[in-house]
């Protein structure tokens, strides 16, 4: 006890998520629920699910209100979390659930979000070669997004170990929670329901650049994606379907030898037994990813699949994995590996 | 009025879409219905949604319960068609919905199904390049599996016009009818809702060598698919999005124009306003196929996204289809351009 | 040909199902379309499964516009049909799918929805004794509610042969097309998947003044209803379990005879084989009801189960079957009677 | 720590269930897992959403195994647990998740399961007055049916302050992991999605007598229940509308002064604020009731809503919950408050 985390945006789908993980998280109290427009009413009548909660009144969302916490999340729309961030001092562990600070390249920034670039944080996906390190004592954290958590999972251990080309196609299907809690029709359940859709499609999805930034220095040479996202009728999860010309030589007992040995002591990513391919229902509620690998040896190709449920390891599950290198605290503390099924 | 059509497989998925469609179709009236294991039992208590033939008793599938019918549909188990066929006459047009009549290469047919090869029939997608003709008269069709007919409604465009490079990679979402009335674990709705799976990855999955098949005909050189079909929490449809390595100097425009040049005349096919991209909602019910293309110019991909019901376009729509060229009927006819939604 | 029916709200679900309806009506010819904010756009851009009206613009709900056809149908949010109907001359038949001239009490118009009393036109449920006498001919028709219309046929026959008693709970699952297409946050797909839900407990749901109102009258005495509606994750489809207390001296059978009675003629409302429950997938897109009926003899109590599609029999499909019968065309026209299924 | 438990049926869902709570039970340690025909293979391919136990061979379901465990779970299907049972000693907690030892009444038994009565166990639902005294130190636990959980839940209160008549009528709609991992066609997903059913009408259900027994204990008297069970497209929870007449000067306010009364102080069971009525997503993957009551005064009866996840507050998390109090721990250890949405 003792430590105590903030939330800015307690009244979203992350918000929801964060609260629900740190009601089991044992060394992190749950202090300032803040909104925008919610501000002013119970948590209750956002998050029903969560019932130790009901009663807390949303606050606005200021750095006043935010001051003082050991830990700030910043479950914010993009574009807001760099103002929030600039007031709250070094002393306090801010973790950016948002967009702002994932990109380190300046021009990316400009071509798919637009406006002034607010800066890099540390990436926080413990699983990529070096980033512990990176993460252990950091103060500002970037949470990846739901999408490039997945491919970027998925895909490390072939690029770290040269088993893949530069040509990388993804596709994914996502739960609608990915796309938050606004109210637009192609969102409502009458739509959703019965359907797959697909949206940003031809390179234009902001999560794009980001995938390859992280590739490319896993790979330590530009790599390339094209990726397609879908909308599922569910509310969580995401299934990644994600291929890259396989290197010459590659073999199927050579993949997986490199995966298992990537993998080996990761405590959240599991790579399944040879032969069952992930669901996204092995991961829902869990801060784990679900993962199979094999060659395409007709077409050429490593394809790699992985589920992950995009609110707890995609969001919530995997800032508090961060922040728990972050204070020097367990990186399992607090995280479900269990899922919730059927 | 006149013509008489039998189905075999009544009480299936697919047998129960003939069915559907067959009863708003004005010159084909429904004949015998036969079935393996529910043989003796009332038609309505397979398909109960079908209330003019609920008192339709089911036959057992044999040559003499199927003669004498100017067109008998096989929705049967694969391998079970050719002995079937071969006891109707040349005077009978005979659809197998199965595979097993699909590929022409009997290698391709051991490798992906084994046993014996059937033979070839005449491919039942009148939208590719010259396949009216082959139809028109036909009395023996082999109706495409529901991902190659996605796949290829898609993609032929552009091979077809020299825009594309052989390296197709394909990621489809299929709902749970494709798999059939199958009672297996992993299609109990408890498993289904809420969740995404893939299955079949890694070049297994046999509609694989019938895409390369097919588009590879178009090109004119072989084209090589890596082919992951994943399982979506809903009862129809198909998304698939399909990508191949554009050819040099493409454009968007040039691609659009090809597509549309391509797609002018199809009566099933809808080539969506620029920036609408499909959704298996729009052709819930129908005999349509919902299209978009764009170029990725950050990957050099052609990226089409296309959406069908598997059991209608995929299956029985697409066979009634053929069936109206078969007969020298309008190729529309008794077809559903609307889908029902949301 | 030659009749032209408009459509007032035609980019809502209860006009994209009427205008999907209309297609396969072959004595109907679409004319105008209108809609209060999305006049002006491609009818494409909300009912993207009617290709064949896809480039049909939306024009302003006016008088004018409403002008000079044959039949015009309001699928308006309540309160705002009389107005518009009180420019049409009765040359016209005008078809309230909303509430406003439903409740032939002013005081309960007044309890349940406020505001002036619109007047009550023509109830247009056929299958309600006597009620196809008065709807032959008719100019203004009250389309009923979706939840009354599968109350309503559920119970008619039980209170029609005396065989039930007033005190009426009535428990309902709706699809969420019923709700239309509001943004509410409780709406979205988010929300909704993996759910059901209560709303309008207690008695204050604006069906059951309507539901009491039809009862009353088959019954020849005051019948109250309790009605929980509740909202299930499905876009489509009621199903309504109505039980009443059975009068003394009444038999399974004796029950059975009454139904079969009743609704032995009835073109839409099937009555199941004995041990076979609705399943609101029977009805899918269908202008049909699927019913049962038993005898709860431990509890005392008649027990009628009834689904049926929200959108077709209980909206679009019901308000057409009343306009063929005002227009003096045969009751079934351009009705479909398959549902779409699985 | 110290504590062993074993589960017979580890390879259902309520076994999965049991697993998934008990792993994160500080006091309970997972014993032999044991199931019938998928004995011998690994737990990970029937649970997957359980990775710490995916290596765990299951084991055939015989006293040898069992014995030796301070609790034992029987997960088995109706009438196999009386004879597993009679071979294990009373020093064992031996907990029933069946419904072998509900029934007090040997001709309720009779009527409703068929076979010899296998006895009555104390009855594990904490809730009900006086119930706690009779499982603290018990021996054997004979776990609610999910229904009559969801059902006696909402009704007692009512019943105890004397508010309501015998004459109760009982709506409810279940997720399908509620009909276990049966392979039956009804279960199918392409069944189940997007339609919602009705069984079991008309008295027939299991559950009525349990209900029946529940109440008329609590009211001093006779109740009687018209039950009516529907299956709702998801996979877990339980909505059950519940109404009974309301007694003569009951008013809203003595009403909910009455549930507020019997709930204050119970952990699991929530009475939401005035106007909020449940969704199953509000207890998701949780141990807790989310219950709503009312006055329909128009009608006179009380209508109390109330959900329930079918699969934790319904069996598991129930069996455990009264398991504590047998081991005489704290009654709510290890068991989640919080639900998993949206």
């Amino acid at each position: 006890m003792g430590m105590r985390a903030a939330i800015a945006g307690a009244s979203g789908y992350a918000g929801g998520e964060l609260l629900r993980l740190l009601l089991g998280h044992p060394e992190l109290e749950i202090g300032a629920l803040t909104a925008a427009s919610s501000a002013g009413s119970r948590l209750g009548a956002h998050q029903p699910h969560l019932p130790q909660l009901a009663d807390r009144i949303i606050e606005d969302t200021t750095a006043d209100v935010l001051a003082g916490h050991d830990v700030v999340f910043l479950a914010l729309p993009h574009g807001h979390s760099a103002a929030v961030a600039a007031q709250l001092g070094t002393e306090t562990v801010v973790v950016d659930c948002g967009a702002d600070h994932r990109l380190a390249d300046p021009a990316a920034w400009q071509e798919f979000y637009g406006g002034e670039h607010a800066g890099t944080w540390p990436y926080g996906l413990p699983e990529l070669p070096g980033q512990r390190d990176v993460l252990r004592g950091a103060t500002r954290i970037a949470v990846p997004g739901c999408y490039p958590t997945s491919v970027l999972l998925a895909l490390f251990p072939a690029f770290a170990a040269g088993l893949a080309g530069p040509d990388v196609v993804v596709v994914a299907a996502s739960g609608t929670s990915g796309a938050g809690k606004s109210l637009k029709p192609n969102l409502l359940g009458s739509e959703v329901m019965g359907s797959v859709s697909a949206y940003g499609v031809g390179g234009g999805h902001r999560h794009t650049p980001e995938m390859e930034q992280g590739l490319s220095a896993v790979a330590g040479t530009p790599v390339r994606v094209s990726f397609t996202p879908t909308l599922a009728p569910m509310s969580r999860g995401i299934l990644a379907t994600c291929t890259a010309p396989a290197a010459p030589g590659v073999t199927k007992e050579s993949l997986r030898a490199a995966y298992e040995a990537a993998l080996k002591d990761e405590p959240f990513v599991r790579l399944l037994p040879e032969g069952v391919w992930p669901a996204t229902a092995m991961t829902y509620g869990a801060n784990t990813a679900a993962l199979q690998v094999t060659l395409d040896e007709r077409a050429g190709r490593v394809v790699a699949v992985i589920a992950i449920d995009n609110l707890t390891k995609g969001t919530a599950g995997g800032a508090i994995q961060s922040v728990n290198l972050a204070l020097g605290l367990p990186e399992e503390l607090g995280l479900p590996l269990t899922g919730v099924a059927p």
